[in-house]
């Protein structure tokens, strides 16, 4: 190989090594592919070896540069890649080191297909996929499988393994304080199943007595959910929510089968239930037949205040409780539960037989064996303390690059409810964000939506920030692309 | 501890360890359950340990009764638990030795329920679930989570990751001659998953021109894909089918917008479609513009003559081909895949959105690092030797205690079809082996459905003997019980 194809940081140039001292031995080859793809798969060897680790400072770009005989922007380039994958931060004060959990993110490598990734993923909903637990996930596996007896490899039960319920029956009661024994789980292939089944419940129940199914769903709500239930042939009756929750006293008098509400954290608003809400929820269902469903989808995940119960808790022979690890572990598990009133069990039970036959087996047997194993619960706890600071760190940002916005909702979540200036048009917030590679969600709130007094009035734009998949070391630039896109977004800019 | 109190084989007594002579140190303890019980657990425990090893001999009823001062009965009972659960077998001429892979069983101990789990599993369709390669499904879970990004685990895409559905389209191509690309691979939740989910298709199909949907099924047929689509809103229109297969010929002049059929090994009547019926086949759906469902239930089980390709390699464009891993690896698992149509594939796509948001990321990664590395190939090459030999030894037992019984279909799959003689009535089958502990199917099959010619004539009982999940030791014994069954079940006994 001739002299000048190889480009090496030496290893007694200081410069070619972190300032812990230990040999990087950087070699980039020209002709073998882009020298900034080189150097973020070296830097990603070399903290996957252990020669990086987590927090040690790198060399300056100049100095890198200088030192490997390239010019400045392959450095600039890779570094940019590595902190936009969090496997390296960079410095309050300028400079770059080695992040929090580089061995995760290392791992990972490049993303599958970097045109479709934002740079800032702000979607709500998305947990820290990089926390992850790869290592206990396996463990577990392992445990799982040493646990099942060959007959448990057999199609399953449809709602699932019986220590497997009781298991999740338990943790229900014990986090969220759920009313459950195992018989009332149904462990399905997350909430989206999950709705679906029950959707299905609803509108079989009414072909049977010639009758059309309808449900109030909460407005603004989880889109999805209500175009699932409406794909299942059910009518979607909005139902407004405000900064306290869904307004229990516009529910309709009569005419719909169910409800869907979130009560702990309203989405997308943030609200939280009050005691007299629901009260009046059950009441409600009580005196129209109504099914209450309670997704309860980021309920672990509370930061000041008391958490409140489950709204299960209140009539669990009327409210269908819905769980899900997509908050908690990871989207991609399709995995979750749902606690059912004795009444609607068989039917459910059916519905879910014939939806897949049962959930798989070792997958449901794995979570319960994390969960029995206490790794679930101190996961769930870390996560919990990760993005309450992020959050705090977020909402610091955020004061500087938008003083004019408003948080709004109860501090829980994975995402921020900020209602935005009235000069904000949603539409041009979704382009500014495209622009920017961010993906986000805005909504505009109708006046009728959140006309629950003074005190809940929300009408006006509003801004989601998910903050669960946005790696600290990104907070402040993410909320400065945010400061950005909002300006852009605005019809009087400053 | 009072000396009365236990019962110990003295590690110096030649009947209280195996031939090979080494300690088995059993200790039965009074007061503590069920003498059986314990020296079943103490016998597990040795094998375990690796203090007992596959293929030793173990001590004499009488002699090992003797030194643990137990009656011969309690001996008895635990090997024959033991045996019953392929732990120990028993050795032909007398005896019982330690089972050829004892620790996957001993591993499993008892039955959750041995109340519902009957003494020979012969349903069809249950693969060998001892023989699930768990070690191998471990380490590929871990490849797979250490080959994800952490992009991966958001929400999959709703048929599946990329990589798994080339994988997948590769494997199925390969084995049984599908020509598919990663583009026309849905991963499903099994077969149950992805009939309902064309079954929606059609539904969905035949509502937007104001039609009823209706879809020709073979008869008999496939009990639960008939119900699924029923309970989906189709029609279903029986064709008969006989020792040949679907009779392609009796197939309904119009009306129908599908048809389900089993070519490569008819289910439950084992018969395998011939080149003029599939011919004839694809002919009579090009001419009505029907799709053709092909169920591939058991395609990788074929012990003696060509295996036929799937029929959607002679029309790509108007089939949809359905695999599964329930027969290759466990039904547990909850894991298959369509192949489907390209006019198919966007609304397949939806329809698995919003059943469940797509099939568990971990474990389509899991399957298809088991597909790279080989070891899914050699575990179904290994299973279908094994099968092979058993359906041998089978067929050997059953002609000396059912002498009557015919066998038809191809030599494949994991069932047994036996036309039993027409005295026998097949709902005194069903009394009979529940008396015997053993889990099978039998049927009636109609003059009408199986009028194809005198070669193909089978009208009469049919009994199904599934041998996947039957330990080899317990062939012999399960040959018994059936000659047993049927006798009982004739209105002249013998």
């Amino acid at each position: 190989m001739r002299k000048d194809q190889k480009r090496t940081a030496e290893p007694d140039h200081p410069a070619g090594r972190p300032a812990g001292g230990r040999d990087l031995a950087i070699t980039l080859t020209r002709g073998a592919g882009p020298l900034h793809r080189q150097l973020e798969d070296a830097l990603r060897a070399a903290i996957r070896d252990g020669r990086l680790t987590a927090g040690e400072p790198l060399p300056a770009t100049r100095t890198l540069a200088a030192d490997l005989d390239v010019s400045r922007g392959v450095v600039v380039e890779a570094y940019a890649q590595l902190v936009a994958e969090a496997v390296l931060q960079t410095v309050p004060g300028g400079g770059t080191r080695v992040g929090d959990r580089p061995a995760a993110h290392a791992r990972a490598a490049r993303p599958a297909d970097p045109l479709t990734t934002p740079r800032y993923d702000l979607r709500p909903f998305v947990p820290e996929l990089s926390a992850f637990p790869r290592r206990a996930w396996i463990d577990a596996t392992a445990r799982a499988l040493r646990g099942m007896t060959d007959a448990q490899l057999a199609l399953p039960h449809p709602t699932g393994d019986a220590g497997v319920r009781a298991t999740l029956a338990r943790y229900s009661g014990r986090a969220r304080g759920v009313r459950a024994h195992a018989d009332d789980v149904v462990v399905t292939s997350g909430s989206m199943q999950s709705i679906r089944l029950v959707g299905e419940l609803l509108r079989r129940r009414a072909e049977r007595v010639g009758a059309a199914p309808a449900i109030a769903v909460e407005a603004p709500g989880f889109p999805l959910h209500r175009l699932s239930l409406e794909r299942e042939g059910l009518r979607a009756v909005s139902v407004p929510a405000d900064a306290g929750g869904l307004r229990v006293d516009a529910l309709p008098d009569g005419g719909v089968d169910a409800v869907l509400v979130t009560p702990a954290h309203q989405f997308p608003l943030g609200g939280e239930l009050s005691a007299e809400r629901r009260a009046a929820l059950i009441g409600w269902a009580t005196t129209h037949d109504a099914i209450v469903i309670e997704d309860d989808y980021d309920g672990e995940y509370r930061y000041a205040g008391d958490t409140p119960t489950a709204l299960q808790a209140d009539e669990p022979d009327r409210v269908v409780y819905l769980a899900t690890a997509s908050k908690t572990l990871a989207t991609a598990l399709r995995l979750g539960w749902m606690v059912v009133p004795p009444a609607l069990r068989s039917e459910l039970a059916e519905a879910k037989l014939w939806a897949d036959g049962g959930s798989s087996a070792l997958v449901q047997q794995t979570l319960a064996a994390l969960v029995v194993s206490g790794a679930y619960d101190r996961h769930v706890r870390r996560s919990r303390d990760r993005y309450r600071r992020r959050r705090g760190r977020l909402l610091d940002a955020l004061a500087v690059t938008m003083p004019d916005a408003r948080t709004v909702g109860a501090e829980a979540g994975l995402h921020l409810t900020l209602r935005l200036p009235d000069d904000v048009a949603v539409a041009r917030i979704w382009t500014a964000a495209a622009d920017e590679s961010v993906a986000l969600m805005a909504i505009d709130v109708g006046a009728d939506e959140a006309s629950g007094g003074d005190d809940h009035q929300l009408a006006g734009p509003v801004l989601l920030v998910g903050f669960g998949n946005l790696p600290d070391a990104l907070v402040d630039d993410a909320a400065a692309a945010l400061g950005r896109i909002v300006t852009a977004a605005r019809s009087r800019p400053y």
